[in-house]
């Protein structure tokens, strides 16, 4: 084999440079996801505010943590920042929702303390849709003298699903769970429903309620079942979500009734967690209300039993395809369990 | 650290004598696997025989492989041993099928062509069912002096399930498709169900009709999409298997014509594959009659469809439970596949 010929000089640091752009965006990306990770560990007790992930860098080591307290303050840059301490000047913050630029009475706002800190560096992976903040957080930045990138991140995005409905489309975020059989029945024609799925999925679901701040049922399910909806895992008492029954009937005690799916535009929530059966389903799938479907489907068949979800009013085939994307899969014991996410909205 | 004390001599001896076999069963295990891939080349072609995988082995190289000829001569471990020629001597065969003991008009027993061939040792997964052979096999192999050994293999006796589906029950081996959305209909409310599922998952069937030997339908089916039931992939052109409606009306040209589920023990085949639409699944279901379900899923839901299966007349959901169990799964463009494998007889 022939030794190469070196490059030109000039081409040789184009290549350098191109490289380490290279190098530099990928790691950014990957402290994002980072970041994105620790912002779940504030869902969803973060509530009213969203949960929010914060990682300080220097010299390639993680010198601070940070994610938004319960309540909601302080906030995830505040709490890295103080764990960084003085090796924060210098460092680069990761941070998947742009500091806001608002002072309030419940603390400073985080692009100024980010100022004071002596951070070189910012990396958002979503701009703010808060109107007090909306871009104001990275431009105060800049106007100090430090390099404030926006690098639109998914993962990031994602962990602020429920935040970003509400800015978007003034709702909760919205997973809705089914429990079927192999053949898509939620219960036998004689409306037994009680096992479908085993003890693993059974707790699964219980982890999943502890994600979110409401949680609904219909009418027909609360009169027929009683649900506790609460969450029964070790560690994890006092996570129960406000309950939310949909019903034309009176409140029962403790519980907040909607009378339609749009409605829950009026809850106190950013995520909200539907159990659903049959009509439930089918009305906020007809209204376009579910971001993300959840489905624990026990390996039986039933065969003529009740239909997971009622009519939808779709005409063709077409119309069904193309709103739904496999998000996550994994099997609970004999059961297996499917998130779909949202592909697109109506 | 001390040094250990060496262990006394008999007790070191029983221990190697011991590891050996454990890695001897382990090895033997992993040969009849590979011997039980090589049969699955023979199907379906090797009908009306069983498609069986042959490997000899010698000094741990394999020296010979063979499976069932198309139409069922010559048998895989003539084919081993005519590969192997002068090295067979002194070789272990596995074999997935006890070898034959009987001469028949189209060959001799394998039996005797392994002993004529001076193999040391046969291994194989499963008793022959057949009269003929039903431990004759090993029996003639042991007079002669060889090891002949039973190993209960899970894959040999998977990979031979036509075969023994026939000696068990006097009936081929069913497998059930169904083509179904998230929410487990097989139709629109109208009875739209082209298509479901894209191309990757439909070319997956053609596949799977190639490894068949009849391949049914219900009458509605066949009077309404007038499907060709053939096998449309390169390469695999001229494998169409036998079709059969299952109606009461009259047989069009070509087809063969059943009127009851109970009457697939009339047909030539060791492998059926069952396309079935609500009212054929629930036939096939309740007569017991399905040995693997295989799940084609689109990312839709209908709401409110034709629901994928039939009453079974099933009257708690205890019943429905320990019937299935997950043995495949994989995701076909976007749509996921999935087999479920037969837990118990009724």
């Amino acid at each position: 084999m022939r030794a190469k010929k070196p490059l030109p000089k000039r081409a040789a640091a184009n290549f350098i440079r191109q490289a380490q752009r290279l190098t530099t965006a990928a790691s950014d990306s990957r402290w994002l996801d980072a970041a994105a990770r620790l912002a779940s560990r504030a869902r969803p007790e973060s509530y009213p505010n969203p949960g929010v992930g914060c990682i300080l860098v220097k010299d390639a080591a993680v010198v601070g943590r940070g994610w938004t307290a319960p309540g909601g303050r302080p906030h995830a840059e505040a709490a890295a920042l103080q764990q960084a301490g003085e090796q924060a000047f210098g460092a680069t913050a990761y941070v998947t929702l742009e500091p806001c630029a608002h002072r309030s009475r419940r603390g400073p706002a985080c692009s100024d303390l980010l100022i004071e800190a002596g951070v070189s560096r910012v990396v958002a992976g979503v701009e703010d849709p808060d109107p007090r903040t909306a871009g104001d957080g990275l431009a105060r930045l800049r106007q100090a003298g430090i390099t404030a990138d926006l690098l639109l991140s998914t993962t990031a995005e994602t962990s602020l699903a429920g935040y970003l409905a509400r800015a978007r489309h003034q709702r909760p975020h919205v997973t809705m769970k089914l429990a079927i059989s192999l053949d898509g029945c939620i219960a036998m024609a004689n409306g037994e429903s009680q096992w479908m799925t085993g003890p693993v999925a059974r707790a699964h679901v219980h982890s999943r309620r502890a994600l979110a701040d409401a949680i609904l049922v219909g009418g027909g399910t609360w009169r027929a079942d009683k649900p506790k909806l609460d969450v029964r895992l070790p560690g994890l008492e006092g996570r129960d979500p406000q309950r939310v029954v949909l019903t034309r009937g009176v409140a029962p005690d403790g519980v907040k009734v909607i009378n339609s799916p749009d409605q829950i535009c009026q809850l106190d929530a950013l995520y909200l967690y539907v159990e659903a059966g049959a009509n439930i389903a089918a009305s906020f799938l007809e209204a376009d209300l579910v971001d993300r479907l959840e489905l624990y489907r026990a390996p039986i068949v039933i065969g003529g039993g009740r239909s997971a979800v009622g009519d939808l009013g779709l005409e063709s085939l077409a119309e069904a395809h193309g709103h739904w994307t496999l998000a996550e899969r994994r099997q609970l014991g004999s059961d297996s369990f499917e998130a779909y996410s949202r592909l697109r909205q109506k």
